[in-house]
């Protein structure tokens, strides 16, 4: 176990530089002098949960279509550079954005950026090149879903969480949407989000502020204003009290997996203490080889062969949380999930520890500046933060707010989100033979 | 039991006129002269499926508003004549479509095409009748849906139905965006859809096609043609192979009652005759006192003291189907479920007798043309199968295409549409003492 003595120093984070550009492009500059390479990323504040009705799949599908060209540099030209600098790149959507970013040695930023600006108003499509890149994109989801019993039940436990929000349509988008997209529905979207008041640029590295600046001026800076940035329009969810049960047989299925989600406030929509809270509370529950799941389900009563939580407290809107259990041979999911439920219960009931609560405490912040320790990880964590509603201080006085809460306030996170009504429970059998 | 003689001849219809305005109107004219009464129909190829993401319940409320008055004729004239000259009127929002109707001596059928072609583009709305209306709209929601656990059920299960499809929405829109519906929303919903080219007209009555004609040219006539339809622009639904349960345990339960749902075709989307044999396969399972459900759960078992069937057959995008049982006291949900299924899996595998298929046209037909005795069942019968893109031959046609299916089609279409994965199982339950 970590006492609080041997974690880092999280307290004051590196010294941030934050400005805009004249366009409404937001910069950040990172500083990590211990190498002399840099993380450049840009963020467009859209994902999956932006794509219009009936277009699912298309955030993802145009972030394929970004590494095709344009006017000034034909499809290839962007990653071969980047090969030839020794460097790394690559691209992810998610429900709530949209990243692309390049590690590279830090003379070649001003490269990185001129590529970077001119592909986020100078893509050139054509349906030569657009229909069979979705059919690498169908081929992505057939491979990864729907020959996956495990991700296809993943599938309708969200769907049916989020069954008015988008947040239940996979990030992939459907099949039978994805296969409608076309190079209008690209551009579309396209000439929509990919605009400098929707964009962040984050710069990690060994670099001085000033130089950013000026780098980002001469590439993203002549990029013209739109006027605003692209708005959200998401519909909420509305409350669900009943409780829903979704089962997936396969005869593929090896381990049979119980999983249960519930709605959760996300950073951005949490009460203040609150996410920072259900955080501690999931660790106590979920943590690796102490937390209670593990400690209860696999160790004394010996019902499952592992268990553990997960709380996606990053995004824009309401989101949720989830714990998932590996029955031991002869054990019923049914039975595992009341076991999970009691469990659930007496941290509902009795709360927690303050020992508990501070080994929580110890590990969620030693994780977060451990995970700071990778220069493309701390660019991601204030990305991902500024991309969903979060500031800059929010993530610096993050530590200091998890160091607030009490255990009360977690036994009232848990009580109150692990226990609402309308939880979503996953069965994953193995099919049985008929 | 009905033998075939005693089935009034439902296969010539009646003669029906039907011709399009010029300005795409569709005018339906059905003689039926047993009384000097017309039902007077106008019917929006617009319903709640129709409504923009995160505006649901704007159809419905819209609806209502188009109470509240014109240009030409304040708010309750045209309520008020049709009360002083001895009618009736209406209006109903399905998922599918919106329609208006009056029924009034026949000599006043042209006063009411004058009222309702006013209020297709002379509605007018200002902030103090939309407001109070709202809140009318929020306590019908209040009072159906909030305060009644079997409702909330529902709800829940044709959410999880329809994860992507807005079927999965309810009519009356969700509770948080309705509060959010204002005199924008209407009007906007208004000028989209309240148009003549997306407008069927039906009479109904003791009038002749000319006469009718004559009137719906100087009333409806004169409303400017917008060039177009507006388009039906909706999500389809993803294949989810997951079986679903959706519980909802309410202390106000009084009986606690199993529904299972599917996905099924409707007559716009089904194969030819796909549609017929699942209706007449719906009848042999789930008519009362005769269907196999009611026959086997309640009479033989004894594990039941209610269960029936229902198909959404009229609808313009894949449907469902839905089956309900009650349990005898002592009889789980999960036990009868497995009742259901034996029941449901004996006609897909060894199929239906002829004696019973012949049972089940003989009913079907039989129904239908005693609805059509009443003159607004008529009415209605012609106006949802045109606004869901059925023809009138297809109407007059549908008593031979139910007679041509065979005992196969029956076992097929139950096999294929009840035995597919990806069911919705619905449990209300009475919340026991804590």
């Amino acid at each position: 176990m970590s006492s609080t003595a041997s974690v880092p120093d999280a307290h004051h984070g590196p010294a941030i530089t934050d400005f805009k550009l004249k366009n409404g492009m937001q910069v950040v500059v990172i500083p990590d002098r211990r190498t002399p390479v840099v993380t450049h990323m840009v963020w467009y504040k859209n994902g999956s949960a932006d794509d219009p009705v009936g277009k699912s799949g298309i955030a993802h599908f145009l972030e394929h279509l970004m590494f095709k060209g344009t006017t000034k540099h034909p499809q290839g030209e962007f990653s071969n550079v980047v090969t030839e600098l020794g460097g790394q790149e690559n691209a992810f959507t998610s429900m709530d954005y949209t990243a692309y970013f390049q590690r590279v040695a830090k003379e070649h930023l001003g490269t990185m950026m001129e590529f970077e600006a001119d592909r986020m108003t100078g893509l050139v499509l054509s349906d030569d090149v657009v229909n069979p890149e979705r059919d690498v994109v169908l081929e992505e989801r057939r491979m990864r879903t729907d020959t996956d019993p495990s991700a296809q039940l993943g599938e309708a436990v969200a769907a049916s969480l989020f069954a008015h929000h988008p947040y239940g349509t996979p990030i992939i988008g459907w099949m039978h949407e994805i296969e409608g997209l076309n190079r209008e529905d690209a551009l579309n979207y396209y000439r929509r989000f990919y605009t400098p008041e929707n964009a962040i640029l984050i710069v990690a590295g060994d670099v001085e502020p000033d130089e950013v600046r000026a780098l980002a001026e001469k590439t993203y800076g002549a990029i013209p204003a739109r006027g605003e940035a692209p708005q959200r329009q998401r519909p909420q969810e509305p409350p669900i009290r009943a409780a829903r049960l979704v089962s997936l047989a396969d005869p593929k299925v090896e381990q049979p997996t119980l999983q249960r989600a519930w709605h959760a406030p996300s950073y951005t929509t949490a009460k203040p203490g609150e996410a920072e809270a259900l955080e501690l509370g999931m660790q106590i529950l979920g943590a690796p080889s102490t937390g209670r799941l593990h400690r209860t389900l696999v160790m004394d009563k010996r019902v499952a062969v592992a268990a553990g939580a997960w709380y996606q407290s990053t995004a824009v809107d309401r989101s949720r949380l989830m714990i998932y259990a590996v029955p031991m041979p002869g054990i019923t999911l049914d039975q595992l999930g009341r076991d999970v439920d009691a469990v659930i219960k007496a941290v509902a009931v009795e709360g927690v520890s303050d020992a508990e609560l501070r080994r929580a405490k110890t590990r969620l912040i030693a994780d977060a500046v451990y995970a700071q320790d990778s220069q493309s990880m701390l660019a991601r964590m204030y990305g991902s933060a500024l991309a969903t509603g979060s500031s800059i201080t929010d993530v610096q006085e993050w530590p200091h707010r998890v160091e607030a809460v009490t255990a009360e306030q977690v036994r009232e996170a848990i009580r109150d989100w692990l226990g609402a009504p309308g939880a979503v429970t996953g069965y994953l059998l193995k099919e049985e033979a008929a």
